[in-house]
């Protein structure tokens, strides 16, 4: 049987409970598939800073680096909010960890479940059928990583700047990712730049018109950024792929995501050049209902299918686990977050909802 | 008699056909009150492009240098898409403007119409009792317009990049400008910045947080671009003024703007230090329709009400505009973009709208 490694890493508030329903979810996978996941759990975030003294400690890298995909739950909280920036769970977990393990595609789905629409902001008409757009940001350049960066000067002097910055090889293989995730999708690409404006969107606008023509079957679209912004809350979903460069993929994946009201459904993937990959929750740790066994762990589990899919290559496995959330979702089965007091509905804890996908699988 | 020269650059699309009212409410206005407006036209953006071969032509310019505001129509087109960027009409008129006149203040006021609520694409329960929220962007400092910006080396080995920068005074002035205006309204700043990721955003954050103390009757709170993105959707009535950077508030404004579903009814004023400003609708020239007398000419009609209120001082008469255009909305007046066909909706043309708001002044 095949055997492989994950790196657990719960973190803060809600994480760690969420986290168990989807290891709870690989059980059942194990049971059955031939295939066995060897975990490793590890500290991070607050608890990193709490137990190890940072945010990412050396003992959680080096776990992760003997792993084969990492397992994040989430971090941050009230608790560690007046450390300075580099250090708070969030951004000293995170960046840190896109860049050691060249974590460059972030796949990040916006998906209307058709049991809820009534959790989006967006009128029925707007979101009738629901909707289904896959953000790819690029996660290792750009603005986040590019030299110089800092605060210059003394007082009143003091100059503030930061760099965004692409190659056009880091251009080129995020554009591979988009394109041939579109080709198993709706076919059509969206680009995100700011070509009027920017020198760096310049060159981004001209590598992904280059890289696009390898894919005569995919439809490419290019968008200025603040144009993208109104277009998805007027009709998102003329979007099927919205490819973009990290800082608009990190404004409009979360404009994208809370469009759906699903936000805590929603996971994500971190991905590195082969197969390695970080998967995690889009939302954020929740320390207000931290320890209540109330938080909905739906979008940890399918951050567990999404390490199937795209680390593992367990394509059937990963399915199963999307079809078993959904069927789930249909059976009435809702979280706190999601419980709209319809009829049909039935309002479980983060265990009891657990139970029910296992049961599905 | 007070007289005031106004810089009148029509522009492209639908441009003219909605200056045309606004002048008409300037008549309107002069009739009713002891102001003469001297106007001189001039060509600006594909206009420019066409008739002088510059989307910002020197006479133009000079006459704007010669005016006391500029009142600006919409600007680009089709025609002028394959132009390089620089050259483009939207780019190649308004960076220059803003820089040339020192427009570091951008006012972009999101409003829902009460009696168009229907149109925006958020449920009624999200926007009931509508929302007034006021974007202020910085305009000409961060990554717009900062050094070094281009594209080095050649072929693959290409690399573009932009400079994102901020200076204290730079980031004190428009400060002031959100605090005052967060007075006269709903008394609450919120700062957006990418505090966790941006060298610029940190001493933003600080500077504002430093100016903030000077206002002890407005409150400040600060929040990340990409939470923002979420929360104006999520609850847009939280927001009283938001205050942001020149890349940031380009896309929120327009994000904010599309909420209300009111894209083409609203105003914007971008203002110097002192009383000069350009005044222009959030739009843009709309070509399918231009030439047809159907546009709707409201956002232009609103915008010469906020000349007269920031840069005339004129506070009575853009009272009386924005009332005005409040009672012929509330009247059943319909240009056809806004037209939902209810009961007691009358569908009128560019003129017929600019004809009842007039009556009504
Ligand atoms: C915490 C922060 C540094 C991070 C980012 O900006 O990338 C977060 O917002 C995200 O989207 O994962
Ligand atoms: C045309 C473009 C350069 C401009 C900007 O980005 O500022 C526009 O989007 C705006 O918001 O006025």
């Amino acid at each position: 049987s095949q055997v492989f490694k994950v790196a657990v890493l719960p973190g803060d508030g809600i994480g760690p409970e969420v986290m168990a329903e989807a290891l709870r979810v690989l059980d059942a996978v194990e049971a059955k598939y031939d295939v066995k996941f060897e975990r490793t759990h590890a500290n991070v975030g607050g608890a990193g800073i709490d137990l190890e003294g940072k945010a990412l400690p050396e003992t959680t890298v080096n776990i992760c680096k003997a792993s084969d995909a990492i397992l994040f739950g989430s971090v941050g909280g009230p608790k560690w909010e007046t450390l300075p920036p580099d250090e708070q769970p969030e951004r000293g977990a995170l960046l840190p960890l896109r860049k050691i393990f060249g974590l460059y595609a972030n796949l990040r789905p916006a998906i209307i479940f058709p049991s809820l629409t009534g959790a989006s902001s967006l009128k029925e008409e707007v979101i009738a059928g629901g909707f289904n757009v896959l953000v790819i940001r690029e996660l290792t350049g750009g603005i986040y990583f590019a030299q110089p960066k800092g605060i210059d000067g003394e007082g009143r002097d003091r100059v503030g700047y930061d760099t965004m910055r692409y190659s056009v090889p880091e251009i080129e293989r995020i554009t591979h990712v988009a394109f041939q995730a579109a080709r198993k999708r709706g076919k059509k690409v969206c680009s995100i730049d700011k070509a009027n404006v920017l020198s760096s969107s310049v060159l981004w606008r001209e590598v992904v018109a280059g890289i696009a023509k390898e894919y005569p079957d995919v439809e490419l679209s290019h968008m200025y950024v603040d144009n993208a912004a109104m277009q998805l809350v007027r009709w998102p979903k003329q979007f099927d792929v919205i490819l973009c460069e990290n800082m608009f993929g990190d404004i409009l994946s979360d404009e994208a995501a809370m469009l759906t009201g699903s936000l805590g459904m929603l996971p994500s993937a971190s991905l590195a050049e082969g197969t390695f990959g970080m998967y995690e929750p889009s939302g954020g740790s929740a320390p207000d209902i931290a320890g209540q066994g109330i938080a909905n762990p739906i979008a940890q589990i399918l951050s567990a299918g999404m390490m199937l899919r795209f680390s593992f290559g367990m394509v059937d496995a990963a399915d199963a686990i999307d079809n078993a959330v959904a069927k789930v979702l249909d059976q009435g089965f809702r979280t706190r977050d999601i419980f709209q007091q319809k009829d049909g509905e039935k309002l479980v804890n983060t265990k009891e909802i657990g139970d029910a996908i296992i049961a599905a699988l």
